[in-house]
């Protein structure tokens, strides 16, 4: 994760520093990241070229075929007619998020050239256009309208304030989407509501922070939890990591569970 | 508006037509609901161009500066790199909606040159992006980002399935947004909820569907109510307007009730 230097006129909020290292600060790749925003709706924007080579925004939605946004666009709009002109586009996704500043939302940049799928390559897209977008029976198969896939060569994500990273195409096209983040909301208000103290312990003991006076959960993926914590010294965020990697929310409770065993022989 | 063939392949859901002449079809201007699309949240995507000239799409937010978007981008990232490296662009704006579809989603495209304000510019541009995005203030001043106003050339509105329109940036910059789209939620939930039979009698006397079996006003405006109607023939959607166009959304109330009367001395 890149960090940097914006030049702070001195009045922003300050946050406090680990006292600690973090135990295991493991966490999706900038990739997966993306990946799991992708995954995440059916609506993105797209970024075409205008004839006169503009830069031209307008809503799309869209399947994912392996990694790859699947589009149905009518060649009758303007998105249609610049594609069709020049394959070079981006789309922008935001994952959908109840946080009310809209730069605290995750979001991604996929960029890449587009393709029509022709012969066997057609019906997978289709079908990968139709599964995310039932709507889109009424008219995927009329004659003005055409299947674009988006094949991504450069990914951009942005995790909200002060996360982000790049990652190749390669590295996005081999990524897998979380199978945690998009399935843990009932898990992350199980843990605020009825495991607080578990939640101190692991930020004190694995999260850097032994001055925690309290903390919430914030999010879940597969290598572990996101936590926001408050100390004498301010607000913080931190991340406590599970042993291994998950591949299903349900094995969350154990590994969470396994997580505070380990704790409190630290503590 | 532009009627189009999308070469139906015949299995879409018909729309039966209307029976009679709707009384008074009139409703807002493509530039006028681009303006109140453009006003209704402060979050947009932007369309800039790399510096190999791709399109790049990113998340952004914005206030408006009479109908301008005023954003603040950090010349750290992308999109602030783009703008400074070539002023044009362009930003897609969806108007918040409950609707599960969408494509059925209000947005717009607002096309042109960014600038950036100096001198007494700068504070008008610097208060609209303010007003609309508090949390600016943690970082507007920052070295590394930048304040720029696109100044619209060029608009695309789509009010959903087949309500479309164009609209040049002269006709944008001197249409008002409504007064009356973004305040009658509650409104429509009393038509919808106490006056089901007046809707039935306004659709049937003044809105072309003297079939009607049931209605229900799915949306408003300084103009008058846009109603889904239930015929024995199946669902469309039609119109009726006030008389004179409405200046507050406390008009409102008195405007239908007036509506009502008339068709009543119709029927």
């Amino acid at each position: 994760m890149t960090v940097r230097d914006h030049g702070d006129p001195g009045d922003a909020p300050s946050i406090p520093p680990p006292l600690g290292a973090v135990t295991n600060p493991a966490r999706p790749s900038a990739a997966e990241e993306a990946h799991t925003i992708a995954a995440s709706t059916n609506t993105a924007t797209l970024a075409s070229l205008s004839a006169d080579g503009s830069p031209w925004a307008s809503l799309i939605t869209y399947g994912l075929l392996g990694g790859d946004p699947v589009l149905c666009v009518s060649h009758m709009a303007e998105h249609g007619r610049n594609l069709a002109g020049d394959r070079r586009a981006s789309i922008s996704v935001v994952a959908p998020s109840a946080d009310d500043d809209p730069l605290a939302h995750g979001r991604v940049t996929l960029a890449g050239v587009v393709f029509a799928p022709e012969g066997e390559d057609r019906e997978p897209a289709r079908r990968a256009h139709l599964d995310a977008v039932p709507a889109a029976k009424y008219y995927v198969d009329y004659s003005d309208f055409a299947l674009w896939v988006l094949r991504v060569q450069r990914v951009r994500w942005v995790g909200g304030y002060g996360r982000m990273d790049s990652a190749t195409g390669a590295d996005y096209a081999t990524a897998e989407a979380d199978p945690v983040t998009p399935r843990a909301g009932d898990a992350i208000i199980h843990l605020n509501a009825d495991h607080a103290d578990s939640l101190v312990l692991l930020a004190r003991a694995m999260g850097g922070y032994p001055d925690t006076d309290s903390a919430v959960c914030t999010g879940a993926d597969r290598y572990g939890l996101d936590l926001k914590v408050t100390t004498p010294r301010g607000v913080a965020y931190t991340r406590v990591g599970y042993p291994g990697r998950l591949d299903d929310v349900d094995q969350m409770r154990a590994a969470t569970a396994e997580l505070v065993q380990q704790a409190r022989t630290l503590g």
